[in-house]
């Protein structure tokens, strides 16, 4: 029995200095405003090696060791996958550098959960994932029509 | 530009009491031996519903909040993925039960590390991604036609 499901597969790293956590400001129409760097895991690529290339291309900094801390997810309505694995990192090298994503920058992590204009939509629940050892999972799913989530 | 792929997507569970964790011995031809509980993620199901499913139907035990800690995978030669989500639970309730896959019982972690007889295929190093931080994937891959693994 064929158990496979087709599956887009990306990551997003909230990365820790203190009590600040480093942020893209992401240019895009739909999902832009404040977020994590991350992106997509190429077809034979490992899981932490894609989140350790992804990093560095947004932001010019080299993590080590990131810590997955939890998953975003949903199931499309053709029956496809989408996860979006998250991790944590508290080790880096590197020099702060901006890619064609958006500007990166540090902000502590309140600052960050109280900006609300700026916040991009569903990073604040997302952002306890990251934090809370009792969660695990940001799941969207369909009900009468409308998206939306638990956290799990 | 389908960024999707084939993804056969199954979990693991470390449910852990004190010292000791949960083992199942499990009857399998090939991979038979002391492993730990999980099995297959249902089509439309959120990922902490299937991990917590999973332990129950293995073990009678119901967790709550799974702790997401690591992954393990590999990429077949169809270019499919398979990818096992591994968990941590400190939190359970109910009467421990075997099902069909094995009979279950609790054992000190170090007494399942130094089992080399019970011990199942690739445990040893694959309990280092759920018990050490700076780990967050057990990797297989081909080199010379040999599947190897490094963790990550």
């Amino acid at each position: 029995m064929d158990r496979t499901q087709k599956t887009e597969i990306v990551n997003m790293c909230m990365v820790c200095r203190g009590d600040q956590v480093l942020v893209l400001d992401k240019v895009h129409k739909e999902w832009g405003g404040y977020t994590f760097p991350g992106g997509h895991v190429e077809r034979e690529e490992a899981f932490a090696d894609a989140v350790i290339r992804e990093v560095y291309e947004e932001t010019g900094l080299t993590i080590s060791a990131p810590m997955l801390c939890g998953v975003k997810d949903w199931v499309n309505e053709d029956g496809s996958r989408y996860l979006v694995l998250l991790y944590k990192a508290h080790r880096f090298s590197g020099e702060l550098t901006a890619s064609r994503e958006g500007e990166v920058f540090w902000m502590p992590l309140e600052e960050l959960l109280s900006d609300e204009e700026h916040i991009s939509l569903d990073m604040k629940d997302l952002i306890k994932v990251f934090t809370r050892d009792d969660l695990s999972e940001f799941f969207y799913y369909q009900e009468e029509k409308q998206w939306k989530y638990q956290l799990k």
